[in-house]
């Protein structure tokens, strides 16, 4: 329950976050050069270039193909959810990891559609964090355990990892962690998630707030996810920071999930360089959290579900992307006729 | 070669728009009520679920299924590619067919990552229309043959068309029908196609004011498709009628699809109800014609390629809306709470 005698933990989580590498240039390189002779005019699929030199940066792969794509859902309950900030009862937690296992929600049937593999991590369900308006979510070592835990899960070898989330009330958590790191008012980081009412709103907006001031002016980025964050934030956490040492490309879903990698990027500002942002969600202070780490998302459909949903759909078109470089002709092998040929 | 006798073409074409027929309310309703039910909170798949009501109204089925998506690629070459107006000689146009017929372009690449089927259609190569700044493109029944080709290039029963193209300087024709239908200085429609160099994009810019400045002030759609347009512009807007009366949904790529179905935007300002835009172009005034025409665009990744391929992309994303729609569970097969319960 407490913190071991062994160790300082959030100082093996700093040590890891100052190890990660930085991208694979030669690969980049190569991705480029292959580019150019490609037929095609140079430049002239964008975005998806730039994803195919993105994925050849992180994965350190000079020809980079999507093979073992993941979907990862951390899901986790929340003791806040008492405060009346969500439209559903916490329960739904646990009847959604069901869901997930049986195949009858949304990820699941986006994950067929774009041929992903999807594993739902589920983490002390029946017991919730504190209620964050009232005590820390963590000591420090449950803390550091919980993000030892995401980075866990992604081992196997996955080339592309989606990062989503299951778990009322978590809008709630991410919001609290968003204006602790970035400051501003905390009620204008609250909207209305799933879906809840004015009243709920209200309550929501007063949860945030007393939950930041709470912690007062705490500004460590591991000391606000210990002491206003959840479990399935940390374990996205860890998932990234195991991502980057792994050389596995991720996608991040949408509030929740950047709430959770935004305590990286505080703690270093290039740690989210290896993570692609697959949407803006609909809900309000996502562009928001997305502009106060200058990321452009992929995706704009006004999705607000979750489940590492955007994040899956985004997938689809990195897949082609990777698709494209990998197997088009060049110019030489197609006999097409170049820029400038007479 | 010339018109034949028997008819006036463009009053057959006028009335085929004319008997367009309107969404099937019945399916939109049907979707609407399914989609209330599934595990998700209402709306929170924001544009995935309007594609899928959009499937419903335009395909008349009450639980759509995407299994017959195709690419159609219609390709032709422009008498006023002599002008200098392309950074490619226009043999390349079949050169990329024969690329598109041996599996090496992009689109090949985005079909095989989506499951798209795709069909090529090369329209006269060896014969290309009249240089559009001297003479018109087309007579009254070969501009009418050429669309009638196009409707009968999408019989055979998909239940989803892509519509893309191929043709060196077709951006300068796609400019011209775009300013003669829509006004505004020619110049400004103008932008650099597949990346010509700066002498290239003045002597575009003069090629499409002399085009439009030769045809006065027609404003029949029309008759500017006839007087300013090109072979695989006209097979195009075809076969947006035929798939309207087909009940097949179409999915428009970029600024040379979208300057030819804003022909019939023009004709009959719902007639495109039935066409998503796949994506927003690099092109400059392919927003432009996309805000005349009051269309927001799926995909916004910065390409310009053609080929069919931001509309491929979309497709992906179609495709799993119908999905999702389609294979998820109620709240009642999941036993999972509703909204507001305890």
């Amino acid at each position: 329950m407490t913190s071991s005698a062994s160790a300082l933990p959030f100082d093996d989580i700093r040590n890891l976050v100052a190890q990660m590498p930085g991208p694979d240039a030669e690969a980049v390189a190569d991705v480029r050069a292959r580019e150019g002779n490609l037929t095609k005019p140079a430049g002239s699929l964008g975005r998806m270039e730039e994803i195919v030199e993105w994925l050849a940066g992180w994965s350190g792969k000079s020809r980079p193909k999507i093979t073992r794509p993941m979907v990862a859902i951390f899901a986790a309950n929340h003791g806040v959810a008492a405060k009346g900030v969500s439209a559903y009862p916490p329960a739904v937690t646990r009847q959604m990891v069901e869901n997930f296992a049986a195949g009858g929600a949304a990820i699941n049937q986006i994950c067929i559609a774009h041929d992903l593999g999807l594993k739902v991590f589920d983490l002390a369900l029946d017991m919730p964090t504190p209620d964050i308006t009232e005590e820390d979510a963590f000591d420090e070592a449950n803390c550091a355990a919980t993000m030892a835990f995401g980075m866990e899960a992604v081992a196997g070898g996955a080339d592309l990892l989606c990062l989503g989330e299951m778990g009322i009330a978590n809008t709630t958590v991410a919001a609290a962690v968003l204006a602790a790191l970035f400051g501003g008012d905390p009620k204008e980081w609250v909207g209305p998630g799933t879906g809840v009412d004015s009243d709920g709103m209200e309550r929501k907006r007063a949860a945030v707030a007393a939950a930041v001031a709470r912690i007062g002016d705490v500004k460590d980025p591991l000391e606000v996810l210990r002491r206003v964050g959840g479990r399935e934030i940390a374990a996205m956490a860890g998932a990234v920071i195991a991502a980057r040492l792994q050389r596995i490309p991720v996608i991040v879903d949408g509030f929740v999930a950047t709430a959770a990698v935004a305590v990286l990027y505080k703690m270093r500002p290039d740690a989210l360089d290896h993570c692609l942002f697959g949407h803006v969600s609909a809900e309000p202070a996502h562009p928001r959290a997305l502009a106060e780490m200058d990321k452009t998302p992929l995706l704009d459909m006004g999705m607000r579900l979750g489940e590492g949903t955007g994040a899956a759909l985004a997938a689809g078109i990195v897949k082609a992307a990777a698709q494209v470089h990998d197997s088009m002709a060049t110019f030489a092998d197609a006999g097409v006729s170049g820029k400038g040929a007479e």
